[in-house]
């Protein structure tokens, strides 16, 4: 008995091309969905090479041009990831053309941008969600589930990093392929919305609403060379970000991201201490969960190193045997399969462009808090 | 343009089966390999399930008769990933037909099984390899690179444990759908030959021959229910299984084995030291090495944790960016990659047939000494 | 031959009073000095538990009147461990009467009266030493080495938490033996000035000045029964306090020290990273330094856990063989060790007094910032 | 009110001598004894050596000959902290004079020699002890206790290393000072009795008597200078010293020490795995004890990092406060309390020396078993 095709027309070919294609060519090994996904169109700048990238994944054909998936009624779902400054428009003619989206984090550039895409996919009532993937990560998920149970109890402390270190040499230029993340006309902002949108998404997630932050910028490489031009042209990105937060629930926070810390090179961590009990978690060893239960007989109360791979953990009985750990990409994996399910019934999966939104509210917040130098509130919708 | 087609047979739908299909059919996506492998044909004992695991792969056919894959002209390779006590007799019918082999390990139940199926794919001349998968665990390769580029000098010591837990409790039966490996008859040990054996296989590979070795094993568990009989039988199979070794190259080893070591899932670890440097992993961390060297500035020497998800190490370059990991599966996908390079060439891969053959002669010594109480020296071929 | 004493009359017997007597009585064992230490006097205003102390360190006599210490011309030296409000008088008075001085960090209560106590002993030219003990962990010493002789390069980032749990629960008192931490009238402040104060006092040893800070405070619980008054009272000490700040050089920073992080005793962490080189460590492990070293060869890259054990790490040549470590309480040792080799020239030792006063000056700013809501420049002197 | 005098008279002044000296000095600052212990006279070969280190340790006299304090009716106590071949002679004088009696492991160079010390001390009846200190690490000590309070259940595997590094330079001498443990007439055998009689005498003291073993020993080194003759001699000792071992109560175990594991300074690991409970500890991070409970939720089972500093674990009331932790030194400290307490009564306390010689039957065993390649059982007195 065959299933009903989500046919997908996926826009970018780059890194996140990549984990998303995968993502939808794996899931249905792994998870039993209403819809069967199938790549059906890649669309990419270079004609050579999105011909190429089709082979490689198994996509039915390739285009240069966005509008023809937006066009074509075999596709139902568009699937964006390029470069932010293409967000928008794409997002908001999909959307009106009743496609299903998706698009990776963050939204927009900005939440101006990214509330003109959710005016767009709420008017139009589509199926939606950004690629936060990290929420997947069995490990946090659990983290969720061990937080809304009430094991934590009343929440004092919230603390998240992001860190990284390969932007540190003067000689790395800014702009064009790879390297339009640099570029602040492309990228919106520099690790604010880049790695801080992570933290900020799982945090409010994990959390609840942030309501005010003060925040630091720097950027320590004040010009690069520009690919695109050639010519040496100043900076525009935030380099480092760092802010304290005040959550909705009482609880403080420090936020930071960078691209300058020597010897990490995706260092997101999270910890989260609650009256009763803590969690900590880093994406370098994403399989593993810390947690400390006040519970526990005093003399042997200590941090307990869970290695989330046992059948009745988040996502993992789809997976192998308990003791074998799974990767970065399987984060995707678990929230195409997610997406399917709701998809399915006509529904967003979360986080929907409106939970987006939220976090470049906060992103907003923080980038006019270290233009101000002052404390700043965060718009609540 | 499109490649030659590797057509694969599938013997086998358990775990195995679905780490094997996984790795044919995802290896194209990662890899630039001179063959396409087709998920051709599934077999298996039970028609419904085998037609379920076909849907489930994206195989182009199923059946329940492993002798038509055999038969069949369509065929270029078997791939045997069904209980131990059928490995000779396919592995010996594929020889013979000519076709490529690839067998889940350990290879035979004991090395007198081992040494047919190596006559037979030897007389035969057709490509063949073991699925000892953790030598592609790229920290092992690594491992691997290091000793044989001289960094460690002169090995002094081996030590390596697969520690399990999951036989300790008495209800749990024996035999029957994903209880084979506590069979004896079907089997052909317990823990030797199921954990050991990858410890001897990376060991061998690592460290060279293993000239001697004196073991002492337990069953702690003396009868358990049989699924198939549905009576209590005496256990057969070895649940825990030690030796000490000495190597040709005059190191010092041990080895453990055991299902018995309460809070581990799987913990295979392995430690080597050298004169001028040290080596060590376990797989609950599989993407970390730990390194000392001891050349580094006398006050800052100290173990290093090797996050092994950069350019520059094994295998890396082919998956996402650095930082972010890889997990279990992807040491299958790797042998794949290494198999289908070799077979296209129609070489056989590392670990071969004959390699296996040699893991099962250390596992037969093993037994040996641990049944007569004495120091057992291993067959060298 | 004897050496020349130095007789030490030492107010306070609590947890302070303890780590400062055992640091002098031990010193000699360990240390070949200039000057022999002698626990001559102790003070403490309970007479029967003065003397109890005095038993069980070996002082030669006790009193109840810190005063009785001033004005003895056989006390060389007076060693201040008593509560943070009694800090000021006495060390003037010492200063006064041309005695060395010694005071349990922080210096005062807040800046203004630390600014009299520094007037007080740079006046009198008597040598002086805040007990910031922590710059003495060899593992932190170390850094400090590695950072003067330039191992990281440029700094661009540093953070440091210091997490305790041990006043969540509503029903611990204040005030009191024992409880006087969170007394604001005699601490002077909460966790600021208690677990923050020696956060500030390393990082500006390792990283140089801090020019400016935006901070938040919380007391998470708003009333406490108070042990003098036996009523419920306001708690008017800071449960948590948080800060942002930039360092002279540049570099950017965030800081934390909270008595509500479930799961954490005494958890000082600091990191440090650098252009070339990263820095990390945790007082619950204080005798491991973290060391990540860009130079290393590519693949080989990791962060090095050193055990700080071996004779060329700072003061480890004085204890026992490699591998065997130390803990707390050799930090106070350590100290008294300098300070007698300084004191021995008429010399202070580092931290000073002025130190002291300086860290005094950025936790004033840090309360100030969490009052104002603003930025708050760091008073330089 | 004075104290009655526990008077001691310590032979022996290196590494040892140091670490019972400190202990006998600083334990009645940190516990309430019976006996107030009284550094008498150190006696050490070198008279001006001797001298120094009275000073140093404030005892009140020094002599080159032992025989007088065997004789001086003042001493209460002989302390032997000397090479292996002086303990037999002066323990057997001390008994005879019934003097109290302690000796640093291992008590004999065999089990002959320590069958004489134990008849001598027993025929005396006097109070005597082995300064095995590990067992009193607060972390071993509560793995004891959890053991014995039935935590852990019916125990399958018990395994233990001590690993160093020191000796891997052919260019280090044997013989004479700081270097008599390579010299075989003085220390009786290598790692054997330096190194694995420690693992034995926990291992036996947490898990009961040890039955049978079968071990393999090398010496990497054949050759080298003896420091006293000036002259290349042969190396008598075992560099390295590996066995399989049954425990009378069915468990299985492995040992192995060696002085050839680069990266190792002195990594003394232990690890024990129950039905119910498994636990782990190094003497890397001796503060910290890694406890694993099945009986935790499925989901949120995991190895706690038990931090051993707080208030109800073995010892810790007597130092500092929860999360600051004690070193190697403590271990002297703690056995030197207890031994006190048993003294003060009349009694031996553990390990007592014929708990000595029973570590010392097993060493006997392993080395026996070395030599004839045979399992060796171990004499069970």
């Amino acid at each position: 008995m065959s299933k009903k095709k989500l046919n997908i027309g996926m826009v970018g070919y780059g890194f996140m091309g990549r984990t998303h294609s995968n993502a939808f060519r794996s899931v249905s090994n792994f998870f039993d969905l209403p819809l069967e996904p199938v790549l059906k169109t890649i669309c990419a700048r270079n004609g050579e090479r999105a011909e190429a990238f089709k082979n490689q994944w198994g996509y039915e054909s390739a285009t240069t041009d966005w509008k023809t998936l937006i066009d074509s009624p075999e596709i139902d779902l568009i699937d964006i990831a390029s470069p932010n400054d293409t967000h928008a428009e794409i997002a908001i003619a999909a959307a009106k053309a009743g496609k299903m989206v998706m698009c990776e984090k963050p939204l927009g550039r900005n939440a101006a941008e990214s509330e003109e895409i959710v005016a767009a996919v709420e008017a139009a009532g589509v199926p939606n969600m950004v690629w936060y993937n990290y929420r997947r990560v069995p490990a946090v998920t659990l983290a969720k589930e061990l937080i809304d149970s009430g094991k934590l109890g009343r929440i004092f402390h919230y603390r998240a990093k992001f860190l990284q270190d390969w932007t540190i040499s003067q000689e790395l230029p800014q702009g064009g392929e790879g390297l339009w993340r640099l570029d602040v006309k492309v990228a919106g902002s520099g690790v604010t919305g880049d790695l801080l949108a992570h933290c900020i998404d799982t945090a409010m997630w994990l959390n609840g609403p942030i309501e005010e932050v003060s925040a630091v910028t720097e950027t320590f490489i004040k010009a690069r060379k520009h690919n695109l031009t050639g010519q040496m042209e100043p900076v525009g990105i935030d380099d480092a970000s760092l802010f304290l937060a005040k959550f909705q629930n009482g609880s403080l926070a420090t936020f930071e991201a960078t691209r300058y810390a020597r010897g990490h090179k995706a260092l997101y961590t999270l910890e989260i201490n609650g009256e009763h009990a803590s969690i900590a978690w880093d994406l370098h060893d994403l399989h593993r969960l810390q947690y400390f239960d006040h519970s526990d007989e005093g003399r042997l109360r200590g941090w307990r190193s869970l290695h989330i791979t046992d059948r009745d953990h988040p996502y993992m009985s789809h997976w192998w045997v308990p003791g074998l750990q799974i990767g970065y990409e399987h984060t995707f994996i678990h929230q195409a399969a997610d997406f399917i399910e709701a998809a399915a019934k006509g529904e967003s999966a979360s986080p929907t462009f409106r939970e987006g939104l939220r976090t470049d509210d906060v992103t907003d917040a923080v980038l006019e808090s270290a233009r101000s130098r002052a404390w700043q509130s965060v718009r609540q919708r």
